[in-house]
């Protein structure tokens, strides 16, 4: 069993996402946005490290997912999504998370199948794959699709490790 | 009385450079280099904010300055140069640490005299002025030099709030 959060970090919104796999068994456990978008900046980064803390004291996953970002769109954008992913992943390494970093594409192929997919898409894949009665929103659903990916990998990495049925309910940890 | 603690964040080094004023005097502490170049991403950033905590913890410094950034280079030193930042305001904000930003071109101004000195000329100064035997390693300097920047400032504003001799060796708290 392992319990995995999921980041989607923004230098306004900030998704994250909660899931519990055991063995096969894939369960949602909590998801929401940290909405930062009118304070000032320092303000903004540490609310996000803050609330992420928070949540990690609160459910204590073992694993911690984000996406990897390979082309911003603007050396400005770019440097406040930096900032707000520094602060994100702080949270995470200094509670002991190892950080797992995952492309956009990676995220997509591993919740919808094919790393074109869109955003509606993988919001409704993650809605199905978690049995939720309604669509999470859009960066919520985004950070629940990290940890899906993540927890995707950790099985296709058991698989390949030849890890049968026995130890598929215990803890994966990669690295 | 106020020790302040500049950081001059990078996704290999940060520099940092602690000072202390007293009025119109201004006294060298510690300054140095957090060399995280060669390891992973994650433990990159979290070695920058376990370093800057541990030296906020041993200074104790009420102010904290960081360079802004308005130009970076390209998409992806934005986003490596964000998480770095991001990881040290984190650090600042953490400890409860008010956060100012200044401009390379404000840093150079207050320490060099001219907003379009090299960092040639910013090293040199900033040996003259804390009485320095040598010359700092470069980051360093730098990281000295924003927190000389913020001393200037505040006497600026000391001055600009026409406040006298008296309250010269008070600390200044801005915002």
């Amino acid at each position: 069993m392992a319990i995995i959060l999921g980041v989607d970090p923004g230098s306004r919104i900030t998704g994250y996402g909660i899931i519990r796999i055991d063995g096969r068994h894939i369960e949602y456990i909590d998801s929401g946005c940290i909405r930062v978008g009118e304070k000032p900046m320092a303000e903004r980064l540490q609310t996000i490290f803050h609330s992420l803390a928070v949540l990690i004291g609160e459910y204590r996953p073992e694993e911690f997912a984000i996406e990897q970002v390979f082309m911003a769109r603007n050396p400005d954008s770019a440097l406040k999504l930096g900032q707000a992913r520094g602060a994100a992943i702080v949270a995470a390494a200094n509670s002991g998370l190892a950080v797992h970093e995952y492309s956009a594409r990676q995220v997509k192929q591993a919740v919808v199948g094919t790393g074109g997919a869109d955003k509606a898409q993988v919001q409704h894949m993650v809605q199905t794959l978690l049995a939720l009665s309604r669509k999470p929103q859009a960066d919520a659903a985004d950070a629940l699709a990290i940890a899906l990916c993540h927890a995707h990998m950790n099985q296709s990495m058991l698989k390949l490790a030849g890890v049968g049925a026995k130890a598929r309910g215990g803890r994966v940890r990669r690295q």
